[in-house]
């Protein structure tokens, strides 16, 4: 058999970030208010200032700090993988590779962008991280960056994840973090939504008001960190394709199609963007695909337009694919990928024909989830089942077309924490959702009301 | 800063397991009716022949049969890392360098010897396995193995667990297998425990003789596995120790101290039993070190005298340090320590002053667990705490001494499926408990009547 594994060494992990900025700059976000320009003042009351102005930075490559490169190391370079078993499972003529950012210690990704984070604030003289959470990957991520640094750290957390999954909490507090339900009493939009419902289930862009709040009403002593969505979240998370670029020139081949999953857009960001350099750059014609659940579908379904990117409306407003602000998607399993919005770069990218989108139901992608973990031992997240289901339609499209291609997906996070919803899907009780058109269209008429440039 | 990770390639695999039996050959188990020396007929009812030829077999060398090299590529070479940054915290001359076999897809070490023995029952043309699972690591692994091969895999999960800790079961079942609660009605065994009180937490112990029993009354259907304690299952886990050995030498240093956490043995002997041989064959002077729970202290407060391997007194009848088969000890957090026996081999070489045994209290071994994961963002499982505490106890010695001894220990699992006793832990409610000497001593009264040889 050829081989399976194509692992790098620690002195194989690269020293720079990918700056998509530099291949494709994207409009810059706007005042909630005046509707300007957001400049680094505002900015700099909720963010850290190295952070700023990686969001701004025009270079094509972007060092990474030797601290963050050293804190890299416990989990990077992680594998690429040839998924043999699965090919052989599909009865595939395609080649399919997948890298696994499970084995982070969180089990995700996030880790990724939650040391460089830390970092940063941690060099200007910052005490304590505010953020959201939903299922709990991101939280878990930033509690693990902020204690390698000394830093705290305040996560609002969904409450219909924060009471049904409190692993992820217990995780987050091992790290020594301040976890609570989101909405909160704590601050003023975490108020105005309990007012509503006592008992409000809460959704990401509550719990991001939320956190932006506790930041800028902490007089400097606090910042915002975001898991996803911003350019120096996909930036950090570039260490995943630059790696799996590497990776693939040992394995002798070249991908065809690269897919990630999408919700914020940061994974996605992750392992595609290089590739997407390679396309711009150096002529090579790479698919690159996001996949989205069907139940919360921004990239197939939304509008690329102006918007805000938190529930209350405090955040700035950007110019992306969204389904409106006040979209809330039904409870589906894959909490990470329950946004309204896109991240701005990953909207331009759809926007100019650079990349595809496609949309698919959970019990689809857990059936294939449930196929990928039986061949290949790996029981991916939910997120990242729609990564898997997406690359087995396309092996499944090879196999009918008799076509070899050659198909990379990022395999984002482990789902040792999410079996609770194996064990629905089991018992056939994961729900199908029709595409939630008249929520969408009831959503996209409550949006800023920008002059489009 | 120096090297962190030292990680192989797929090529440097090891080709073959260490069979300790070549250099120090322990007692023939005894039947346990006619406490004469089971034969191959005898156990050849409930376990793969391939199995028992391995627990016989007297060569160095066993050759890793392909199919099993090619599934643990799916997670191994396994990452041996320095500790850097634990070394720092507790300001230690000592290097300290970690094996990580929680990376495996279901977390923990127990995926090395469930691949093998799936791969022996399906040679021989066998059509499933039963066994027996505390918490559910080894059910999980054995899970996986089985659903590898397309064999049955019917799991008797300690009641207390089965209710307590869901996730394990819905991962078993994810991959396939069928899993009940133990004692369960499915057998004599169970069916007798559950007379005695019919809301029975139930024991390894008890569910090994279910186990035992449903393959044995099968008619040739079903085999018998056990996730430890036996030869051929210490040996599949050397592969842990090559790889390390291989993996000391990139970092130009050779091991002062090795160290495991012991239950049945089978991480320990991972581990350990490559630098057992180093000890033996080679001229190394290298301290080994098991650790146990206080609650359950096998090697370092039990009896080296035949007793009986399960609770009901249908297992075979071994030489080792036993609490006795009655005893029952006391529901710590690391259940997969919670067993009367030690593996023959471990018990010989204690016997013999090959390795030294150590006991620590869960509440220690929890505060020890989470400096580790604070440090190096892994947070270990339960039974992983007792190896890491006890690296960290030699840490500080070698501080106060002012030694630079180098320190292995194995990472035998992640945590991810035990946040509930990190909870439990963080808000106190970890019992401390003595050392249980009057059960041992009751326990004890009740051994076979075996004329030591």
């Amino acid at each position: 058999m050829s081989r399976t594994r194509f692992d790098l060494s620690e002195s194989d992990l690269p020293r720079s970030w990918y700056n998509l900025n530099a291949d494709l700059p994207t409009p810059a976000p706007l005042h909630p208010v005046t509707h300007q320009p957001v400049d680094l003042a505002f900015m700099s009351v909720i963010s850290p200032r190295g952070l700023i102005a990686q969001d701004m930075a025009r270079e094509e490559a972007i060092e990474i700090p030797e601290p963050v490169r050293e804190l890299y190391k416990l989990w990077r370079p992680t594998p690429l993988m040839r998924a043999h078993r699965l090919e052989k499972v599909l009865g595939t003529p395609a080649h399919i590779y997948y890298k696994n950012e499970g084995v982070s210690p969180v089990g995700s990704h996030k880790a990724n962008t939650a040391v460089a984070q830390a970092f940063y604030l941690k060099e200007e003289g910052g005490k304590a991280f505010t953020t959201e959470t939903g299922a709990g990957q991101w939280g878990s991520a930033l509690s693990m960056g902020c204690n390698f640094f000394g830093l705290g750290c305040e996560v609002y957390m969904v409450r219909l994840s924060y009471n049904q999954k409190p692993f992820r909490r217990f995780v987050m507090e091992s790290y020594g973090a301040q976890v609570y339900a989101s909405p909160s009493s704590r601050t003023a939009a975490g108020r105005q939504f309990l007012a509503l419902d006592p008992k409000h289930p809460g959704s990401l862009g509550m719990a991001i008001s939320e956190g932006i709040e506790a930041a800028a009403t902490s007089s400097g002593a606090k910042k915002y960190s975001l898991g996803s969505f911003l350019p120096h979240v996909l930036l950090h998370q570039t260490v995943i394709g630059e790696e799996s670029l590497k990776q693939m020139e040992l394995a002798n081949e070249y991908p065809d199609i690269v897919i990630g999953c999408a919700g914020g857009g940061s994974n996605f960001a992750g392992i595609t963007f290089p590739f997407v350099r390679e396309n711009l750059r150096h002529g090579q014609r790479t698919r690159i695909i996001a996949v989205e659940p069907s139940a919360c579908p921004t990239l197939t379904r939304g509008t690329y337009t102006w918007d805000s990117a938190d529930a209350a409306g405090i955040a700035p407003i950007c110019k992306m694919y969204t389904l409106g602000h006040g979209f809330v998607p039904p409870g589906i399993h894959a909490g990470g990928l329950r946004y309204h919005g896109m991240a701005p770069q990953v909207s331009a990218l759809l926007a100019g024909g650079h990349i595809e989108a496609q949309a698919f139901d959970q019990v689809d992608v857990f059936e294939s989830g449930l196929l990928f973990g039986r061949a290949e031992g790996v029981l991916p997240a939910p997120e990242s089942n729609h990564a898997v289901h997406a690359a087995i339609m396309e092996a499944r499209q090879c196999t009918l077309r008799g076509e070899r291609k050659v198909i990379l997906f990022n395999l984002s996070g482990h789902g040792n924490f999410d079996m609770m919803s194996y064990a629905a899907f089991a018992r056939g009780e994961l729900q199908r959702y029709d595409h939630p058109q008249a929520a969408i269209d009831e959503a996209l008429k409550d949006l800023p009301n920008i002059v489009q440039a």
